[in-house]
């Protein structure tokens, strides 16, 4: 879609990349030029690259990308082409995965996963996900043009169904590398009544070889992700990048109020049991709650007062609880504090309160040495390793407990996702590429 | 409607009023058989007498009689003819107002206005409006039977138009009367498109009489009504009835919040800008206004989070706020309080408040005299002179300023109304009926 690239893809740039001097590869990395001193041409052909994916959506006017989606279908094959130019073999899985491998020096070496997803929310920004896929797949040309090899394997995985918003269930290709994909999700249908199975097939996929894409632990050094941080700490903190600790556990609960309805000019303060009010009172309790534990985060996301009126107490309330934290003793803590709170309160005020627990997703912690190499990676550019929990969910949190994963955040503006405003200066991706690279060869050396 | 009338009338007991010795006026009033000794009679036919009015609706299975409707009409046809029967003339006004006259001893004397609503909310009680009525045709009738005449004339009033649920306007057959009825209230149309002046004209009425209506100072004493209290204070303090101080006056408002919007998992607890929890602290910052302020009432009714999502953090708060105190300096006075401590809120947490004001509407004030004799006649039954304010709007509003107005107040169970579930008991009731006889007895000895 030609209104959505704001700035064209500067070619010069991009062929000058292409087109370097041997020795590429380890300038990228941030050796031959010093730490911290880079020419910026990677993040200029990183972004220029993410402008030409976002043209391809499937609501002209705004970037819409569902899983399995006829946009979806041409922007895995323009990946898939970027992969093989890359110097990589690439194919699309059985569960839509564009898969680009780049052979180790030697046969029958591990494999090390780099990726993360292409499909997108309604109207998105172009960063969240396909960001994290250009970002690996252009440290790999580095390497390929510089024909560097590595003591392991690595395969670029452009995941297609990570924000779930086709189907019910979400992070399917991810959890079929890790062999946790649940083959009843393939009867899941869209809004239009397509099964999973159905799309799959129409996609030109077979969901039948399901069981072919587990990456079993033994042959998999492990999987790393960039992923702009969709959130504001590294930009307050004036930060390019930053090491997720964890990917946080969350708990999801609904709240039921019930007071006493009543007329507005009626009843006197002290008769009232007004619902809202109580309501008020346990939302800030809610906050109390998550200010006391830094680390968590709490969210009434919803509030809703049903058939409220001006000119009436509000007899029942219900809210949202969504509780975040990289602790999953923090946040079982905090559900508790919140659930006493709320008794206490519903008690003075004469109402009755439910707190109804939705779902709980323990947290899912990166791997320490993994972490640890992208920290020194980071260090190695003069920039301070700032270490901060993922309050989002990823691609990356499949692999829980099955390979050691780990993810490095870059910084973008005002902490905006999910928008057309998301952005992420080529500058940081700049920064984020190199620092990948730097990563590679410090887990080559070790 | 059959279903409607869960008790029969006690043929019998009304037969046995109607019929009763000469004296019964004295004896209904509490004079013959001392304070506080009644025998309940006039409870009972005024209660039985309501579930007859109940039983006519627009709406089979519940009670909905709008202004104008044919309910209406059947239901000011019936309260004509208990007027006739209770001595009086009766006739439908250019409004629709019921209007009964007791004529005086002589001719040329003032009149007394007594009367409250025929007209109800939609799936309504049968007691709010209808008991004031009922209440004062029966008070008449008792003096008819006894052949009693005052110094001064009667006229009970149905009003048609308080309730204000099919046109937009309220309180027009009492506005009339007092020479406020704005004349541009006639082209207001229902939400069928029919005008205030189709209906009147359908309804057999004469728009074009409209100004003979108004009730001149001179030739008028003032204006009583009986009503329920539609609250909870006389069933709190064990009283079967009270005595109106004001009307209160009401300041409408809306509170619209703008914070900023974001990830529920994203964005640490000192980053927010959460709408919602800045709403949360000015609600409690409206009920601490109201609570330190004994009289004032502060009601948040509605409260909307919109595109509200369980994992985004409210960008936008919009909420409803209505005051009202029988003191309109009070009111003026919370409702700057309130603005104030919504400003700190709004600047501590960097978000922006505005509070648009949408009515105010000052208190309306019950006469000294009329209702210190009601609070003698209360006494004089044994019972503790209850006074309080009216926290909803009743027809003896549209008479500020205009005529003396007072106010009775009868119990009603749980302080519930609008609703199918409101209730007084005969034993109240009679007790208001004694107390109005009394009132008449009192202002007749002046």
């Amino acid at each position: 879609m030609a209104d959505m690239r704001l700035t064209k893809p500067d070619d010069a740039s991009i062929k000058s990349f292409i087109t370097g001097a041997a020795g590429e590869f380890m300038q990228a990395a941030g050796h031959s030029a010093g730490n911290g001193a880079r020419n910026g041409a990677l993040g200029e052909t990183i972004a220029a690259r993410l402008l030409e994916l976002a043209a391809i959506t499937d609501e002209p006017g705004h970037l819409t990308r569902l899983y399995l989606s006829p946009a979806h279908r041409k922007a895995a094959d323009l990946v898939a082409a970027w992969m093989r130019e890359a110097g990589m073999t690439a194919q699309i899985d059985a569960l839509g995965n564009v898969v680009g491998r780049y052979d180790a020096r030697n046969p029958g070496a591990r494999t090390l996963l780099l990726g993360s997803h292409i499909d997108t929310v309604r109207n998105a920004g172009r960063f969240d996900g396909a960001l994290g896929v250009v970002t690996a797949v252009e440290a790999v040309k580095a390497a390929s043009k510089s024909a560097k090899r590595f003591a392991f394997a690595i395969e670029v995985v452009a995941f297609g169904d990570e924000e779930g918003v086709r189907f019910a269930s979400t992070l399917g290709g991810a959890k079929a590398l890790a062999g946790k994909f649940a083959a009843s999700a393939l009867d899941e249908t869209d809004d239009g009544g397509v099964s999973r199975r159905q799309a799959l097939m129409a996609f030109g996929c077979d969901p039948s070889q399901l069981r072919e894409l587990t990456a079993s632990a033994e042959r998999t050094l492990g999987y790393v992700e960039v992923h702009i941080e969709q959130g504001p700490v590294l930009e307050q903190e004036n930060l390019p990048v930053g090491i997720v600790t964890a990917i946080a556990g969350v708990t999801r609960a609904t709240v039921e109020i019930d007071g006493v309805a009543g007329h507005a000019g009626t009843v006197p303060m002290p008769l009232r049991k007004d619902a809202l009010m109580a309501a008020a009172e346990m939302l800030l309790a809610v906050e109390a709650a998550a200010r006391s534990r830094p680390g968590l985060v709490a969210t009434v996301g919803k509030l809703e007062v049903p058939a409220s009126a001006t000119n009436t107490i509000p007899g029942r309330v219900c809210f949202t609880l969504d509780i975040r934290s990289a602790s999953d003793r923090e946040r079982i803590d905090a559900v508790a504090a919140i659930r006493q709170s709320h008794d206490a309160i519903a008690r003075r005020r004469g109402v009755s309160a439910r707190v109804l627990i939705g779902h709980e997703v323990p947290a899912a912690v990166c791997d320490r040495r993994l972490s640890d190499q992208l920290a020194a990676a980071i260090e190695s550019f003069g920039i301070a390793p700032r270490r901060l929990p993922s309050g989002a969910g990823h691609d990356a949190m499949a692999f829980d407990k099955v390979i050691p994963f780990a993810m490095l955040f870059v910084r973008c503006r005002g902490g905006t996702s999910h928008n057309p405003d998301e952005y992420a200066s080529p500058a940081d991706i700049d920064i984020a590429a190199g620092v990948l690279l730097n990563f590679l060869e410090r887990i080559e050396s070790q």
